[in-house]
Order: structure tokens, then sequence, then C-alpha cells
């Protein structure tokens, strides 16, 4: 039983397992939001439908000699043709400008649905546009995050580096910046955290959605509270359709309406993407730092029913002053191994050292429970060794020497940040062109 | 004019340059598709307008009695009715397994439509929950194209080793492959086609399509091309809801079909996630390459104007054969400097040679043309490098020594896709920890 440890093959399982994890969590995270949502609209529902039903057996009171079958076929094609938007109150759908507007919902797979191809050559057209065109989108929304994290971090740095100066930590010219090669190396190597980055990125969403919403409650008769789910349902492309911006046959200033929603719409869902790719990389972290959690609980209980071992794990390499710690420390380990898993005295096991090898802030060591604090120190080293590792490759690499802590940072980083969590970030490494086979 | 040249400063603007090319590209894509569809479209919509105005004049003139006002709003009940699923001929939709289905169409931002939140404390709660459940599920998506093409590259490799085996190129002995350090090396550094991935990816999808469709037709009473549109429009979240699986109030073997309307468009999203990341690289390498086309037509134009150098590039770092035919060919390149573009004899200009610099295939520099050829050769170049990039560092990083010819990769990758073009591998690089506060 202990033999087949869940530690043996720590990179392979830990991708698997996060993937397998974040599956359950997804799957206990719809099933709370369907039971919350089924308790709020449910009997919204009912009481709808017999309002509807009762309405329907009104009409037919009233009007007794109307033949059922020609009023349901009437009450067929309106719904039909409301659906589709083919009323006189509402604008034409496929003129130019709605043809434009229902292509802007494919390629960024907002799809309202208030616009659909009813013909069968537009329906094997959607097919093949679409493909190219979510493509493409998916690229420009890339391209996007990548420019407005660029400037994001440039302004950071900017106000970092002010307040670096006026603490007077900095060299004061800026213009010879060169002759305090430290400093200037740190500073150069400084980048925004991952927090603030969401904070802005959040601030930023709100502040579009709000003032949308102040644009399309006036002029589209919705409430705020309505203008803003709109906002949310249209940037975040889920799309429902239930509420679509710029539908009725006649607005004023209908030109700037028109391009005030394309461009609203269009920052907002770069916007919102942005975010939740940032809020994505945090989940994952939290999904990472969970299962190391429960690995290194696991390798305790596994080395407790095998034989206490005071041996640091063979792939770990462990800075210097950790490992003569460690020397130090391993004849105690034996002496201490037994102890709960809860207990306050700092045991740096070798695991833990090597985990946290970059921070060399033994404090964050000590403890055994599953704090916060423990969850936002992991998330720094790990961005930090993530932002060392590609900046040293891939922007401007000017001939650096190989990483310090190669073998600790791949073992740290076994589950692959680095690797690669993005999307193309993943196609990058995974993938390659045909020269080798020449 | 020429010293205001956009060669000055290559990495700033060909980021930029690509994300304004993208913006236009999508544009002129959209307006095309506009074009289309409208054209396809706008008949179709005329017809129906005129048919559904008919049927209500004639229900009129058969019942010229009816309250025109009582008459409306039935028919505008009805609609609403219609459109939210409170017909007794569809299941009630705030159900338990309909909340988890409109639960499932939120976090995949596939957003139907079918369902939507009618009450106020449904919408605001969607705001929130729908933040960090389409954050997960990208994140989601993202695991699962990291996995999907780990699965796919061993798949291919194991291919190409058995191939190579056949041909003899390899070591007979699997066992002892330490001992053909070259052979083994070139096998663990070799890595799939991006076009090869995108191929099967897609022949993936066509598959789980086309049997997903099989499954609707006849359940939902479909033809077989509404259900493949149906397929393409809930895989890629685009999800207009003119089409809806699993809405009537009894199928026949309703759970069955449930659990398979789930995992089809779960496997089907996943997959066509993952096709159209593929898909958009082949895009940004294709903008990349043209891009580089125009600049050095630029340089070259502006070089001809000011005066005609034959020397290299400063940035350019070239292979040691291409540099010495280069000096060969310098003094050659001064008389040749004033043909045409489109020459056919081999002319390596200096930056030509930086950036094809990995390649070694001269014959691909021949020519100025743009041939897809070249474009090809190009992106295979690029992903090896980048591979190459990559491998070195985040692949478990055994010490590797500093890439030999970094300056010209990073000439090369300047617009940086080792830079990071995916969601998470831009904020990987972009952001970083706290650690160099403290």
């Amino acid at each position: 039983m202990a033999a087949a440890c869940c530690c043996c093959s720590p990179r392979l399982n830990e991708d698997n397992a996060r993937f397998i994890l974040l599956a359950f969590f997804i799957t206990g995270y719809m099933l709370i939001g369907a039971a919350i949502f089924a308790e709020f609209e449910y009997d919204k529902e009912q009481e709808d439908r017999e309002e509807y039903d009762s309405a329907l057996a009104l009409f037919r009171q009233r009007y007794p000699d109307i033949n059922i079958s020609d009023l349901n076929q009437l009450l067929e094609a309106h719904a039909d043709a409301s659906s589709r938007g083919l009323l006189t109150s509402k604008r034409p759908r496929w003129d130019f400008p709605g043809a434009f507007y229902f292509v802007g919902t494919v390629v960024s797979t907002i799809g309202f649905g208030m616009t659909t191809p009813q013909t069968d050559e537009g329906k094997i057209f959607l097919l093949f546009y679409g493909l190219f065109g979510c493509a493409s989108t998916i690229l420009f929304f890339n391209l996007f995050l990548e420019r407005i994290i660029t400037c994001l971090a440039y302004c950071m740095k900017k106000c970092h580096e002010r307040d670096l100066r006026r603490k007077g930590l900095l060299n004061q010219q800026p213009s010879n910046s060169r002759s305090s090669e430290g400093d200037s190396d740190s500073l150069e190597a400084w980048k925004p955290s991952v927090y603030w980055v969401m904070l802005y990125l959040g601030v930023a969403a709100i502040a579009i959605a709000c003032s949308a919403a102040a644009m399309y409650s006036p002029v589209e008769n919705w409430t705020y509270l309505e203008s803003i789910y709109f906002c949310f349902i249209a940037f975040s492309t889920i799309g429902f359709g239930d509420y679509v911006a710029s539908q009725n046959v006649k607005y004023q200033n209908q030109p700037f309406y028109r391009f005030g929603n394309f461009i609203f719409i269009l920052i907002g869902a770069c916007c919102i993407y942005s975010l939740f790719n940032v809020i994505s990389i945090i989940i994952k972290q939290f999904l990472t730092w969970i299962i190391r959690k429960t690995l290194k609980y696991c390798c305790r209980c596994c080395k407790k029913k095998q034989q206490p071992k005071g041996r640091p794990r063979r792939n770990a390499i462990t800075p210097g002053h950790l490992k003569r710690r460690l020397q130090m420390q391993s004849k105690a380990n034996h002496a201490d191994n037994s102890r709960s898993p809860t207990t306050d005295v700092p045991a740096p096991e070798p695991d833990r050292l090597s985990f946290d090898s970059d921070d060399s802030d033994s404090r964050r060591m000590s403890g055994e429970m599953i704090s916060m604090r423990d969850f936002l120190a992991s998330n720094k080293v790990s961005l930090a060794i993530m932002q060392k590792q590609l900046s040293e490759t891939a922007n401007h690499a000017r001939a650096a020497p190989p990483p310090r802590h190669t073998h600790s940072h791949s073992h740290y980083n076994g589950g692959g940040l680095a690797g690669g969590v993005g999307a193309l970030a993943i196609l990058n490494s995974k993938l390659a062109g045909e020269a080798n086979k020449q």
C-alpha cells in the first residue's frame, strides 16, 4: 500500500491531479450554483407560467368563437417572428449594419442570437467563417492582454521607481543608472504583483461596465441593474440574448449610439477576458498549492509507515545556507519525525526546503497549518521564479548564465507555470517545426 | 522622411504593428463576412417578414371583432413565454437539471439564453458567480489543451521513433539508448509540427461533431445540417440559442440523452478551443511574417534612398558558414542592390540571413517573392527556436548551456512567441510576486 506512494512521479501526478481537481472543483461549483439559481428562479418561473396560462384562458374565454388551431398557428408565427426580429417595431436584422453586428457576435463568441442564419448556405458558410474568425479573435484578445499588461507593468514600475527614489533607495540620477548596477538590476527585474494587476483590471472592468450601463440605461429603457447585467453578459462573451442593445428601429443619435455600443463591447470584452485570465492564474496557483499540501501530507504518512528517513530527496537540490541548516538538523529530525503534523516548532523537511528554496524566509517554513499567508507566499515565489525563467530566455536574452537553482526550480515548478499554462504557451512548449525531420 | 525609418526599434514596432494589423485584419474579415451574410439572408428575412405580416392580416380579417390591443397583449405574452420556455410543450427550466444546464452555459460562456435569470437577486448573483466560473473554465480549457497536446505529442513521437527505427537511423536497442547520445538527444528534442497537430485536432473535432449530430438529429427532429450547425455553435461557445438540445418535456432514454448531451458539449468545447488556439498560433506567425516582409522591404527602400550598404545589421549575429558566404557576396551585393525585389537570383540580404539563421537551408533564401513555402519555412524556424528556448528552461532544465545564437534568436523572436502569446504565458512573463519589494 505504502509502496504505491503518490509521490513517486510528482510532475506527472501533479499535472493530472490539478486537472482532475479542477474538474471536481468546477462540478461542485456548478452544482452549488444550480441549487442557488433554482432557489432564486423556480418560484418566479411558476408564477409567470401560471400568469401566461391564465392570460391565454382569459383571451379564449372572451373570444370563444376563435378556432384554436388558427390561434396557435398565429401565436407560433408571432413567437418565431419576435425571436428573429421580424416585427415592425424592430430594425431589419440582415441589412449591412445588422449583419456586421451579427458577425461581431460570432467572431467574439458572444452569440446573442438576436440574429441567426436561416438559410442552409448561411449555416454552412458560418461553420467555416466562425472557425477562422473565432481563432483570430482569440489571438486579438491575447495580444490585447499582452499590450494591457505591458502598459500596466510599465506604469506600476514607474510608480515603484518613484517610491524607491523618494525613499532614497535608488540612485538619484536616472540618466546614468548604469553606474549603480545592483539597483538598476533589481529595478529591471521588478515586476508587478498579480494581485495588483487583478485589482487594477477589476477596477477598469467595473468602470467600463458602469459607464456603458449609464449609456444603455436611458437609451434602451433598462434599469441600471439590467444594464449592468447586460454589460457583464456581453463582455464575458456569454451573450444570452435576453437583453440586446441597439435593436430598435430608431434611436436618437443612432450612429453615435451604434459606435459607442461597438466600442464598449470591444473594450469591455478585452478587459474582462484579461481579468478572467488573471483570476485563472490565481486559481491555478491555489490548486497547485492544495495538491502540494496534500502530497506532502501523504508523503509524510508514507514515510512514517515505511521508515523515518532524514535524508533529502534525490531530486531536491537545496541552496547552500539551507543545506547547511538541513545537515545540522538532520539528526534532530530523526527524533522529531514522529511529531504531529501541526507542530509549531520549525522542523524544515527536505521537501519543504526545496519547495521554498528561493524564498529564504524560513519563518514561512514553520507550521503545517494551511494558512492564507502560506498560499500567498508560495504564490509570490512561484511567480518570481516563473518571471525569472521566462525573462532570462524570452525577453531579450543577453547570454544569461544558466539559472543557479535550476534543479530546485524545476522541482518547484514541476507542475509547470513556466512550462506553460496559457493556451499558446502550452502549444509553444509542446510543438515545433519539422526542422528536425529533415 | 527616410530618417524616421520604421525599423528603428523593431521589437516595439512589431508588437504594436501586429496588434494593429490583426485589428485591421479582423475588421476586414468582419466587413466581408457581413456582406456575404447579408447577401445570403436579406431576402429570406424579407420573405419571412411579409409572410408573418400576411398571416397576421389574414387572422384579423377572419376574426374582425377581436380587440387589437387584446390580441397584441396575448401575442407579446406568448412570445415572452415562448422565449423563456414557459409553454407546456417545453420542460420546466428552473428545476435542478435545468438550472445545472443553465449554469453550464454560463461558466462555459456558451450562453444559449434558453434560460436566463428573471429575478434581480438572480441577476446580481450571476455577476459574481460568472466571474469565478468563467475564470475556472478558461483554466480548465487551458489544462485540457495542455493534456491533449501532451498526449498527441507523445503518440506522434512514438510514431516518429518507430519510423526512425524502421529506417535503421536509430539504435535498435531502446533499453540502452544512453549509448547513442546523438540519436536519443535528437529524438528527445523532436516535437510535433503545429500543422499536424492542427490536422489531428481538426479531424477529432469533425469526428466529435459528426457523432454528436448523429445523436441530436433523430432525437431533436433536426436535419443533419442543423445538428452539425448546433454542434459548431455550442462547441465554439458562441451559443446563439436558436437550436438548443434537451429542451422538450420528454425524451426516450432521457437520462442517457442528457448525459450524452453534457459529455458531447464538454469534449467538443475543449476540442474546438484547442483547435482555435492552434489556428491562432498560425495566424500570429502569418502576421509576424507579413510584418517582417514589409519592414524588410521598407528598410531596403530606405537604404536605397540613403546609401547602399552591404554590411550586416548591428543586431544580427549570423552563423559562421552564412557569415563567410555573406562576406564573399557583400561586394556582389553592392552591384546587385539596384535590382528589382522580384529577382530570382540568390542574393542573400543580411537581414534575411539573420532571419533564417537557424534553418541553414540556403535554398529558402533565394527569391524575394512572398511564397507560401517561405511562410511555412519561417514558421518552422520560429517554432523550433521557441521550443528550444522553452524546453531549455521550463521542461526539467538540466543546467543547459546558454543558447548559442542568443542574439539572432532574440532578433528573430523579438515579436515574441517565446515572449508569450497565450493568455497566461503573457501574464507569466509580465507579472511577478512581491518578493522583490520586501
